[in-house]
């Protein structure tokens, strides 16, 4: 189990944070996701994940991101 | 056929825009919406239309509003 966190700019509300949760759920291999708002930031959780496909994820959302 | 305007304060996002044009569809009589995050506003056309309703549809999405 590996733990990443991401920074992740240009959410603004929480519509966003629900936007960027689903789009990391749907990566490969992802279990838990936790999205902040507040903290620009997000932790991820699961087994065999691609780094570059949860910030692929967020970008396509309109989001930038980058692994912390 | 009416048209009604309302000022709707909150909306920061893409997201906010279709969360409110989504309540607004679902109150009764209303035909079209348009919702506009650069103006702060919604115009909503329809028939029989309670403007109280319009009101309160976004205000339980978290925005506030008032009829112009």
């Amino acid at each position: 189990m590996a733990l990443i966190e991401l920074s992740v700019q240009g959410m603004t509300c929480n519509h966003c944070v629900a936007a960027v949760e689903k789009a990391l759920r749907a990566v490969p291999g992802v279990q838990t996701v936790a999205v902040h708002l507040d903290a620009n930031s997000a932790t991820v959780e699961g087994d065999s994940m691609d780094t570059e496909a949860l910030v692929q994820a967020i970008e396509s959302e309109g989001y930038t991101a980058q692994v912390r």
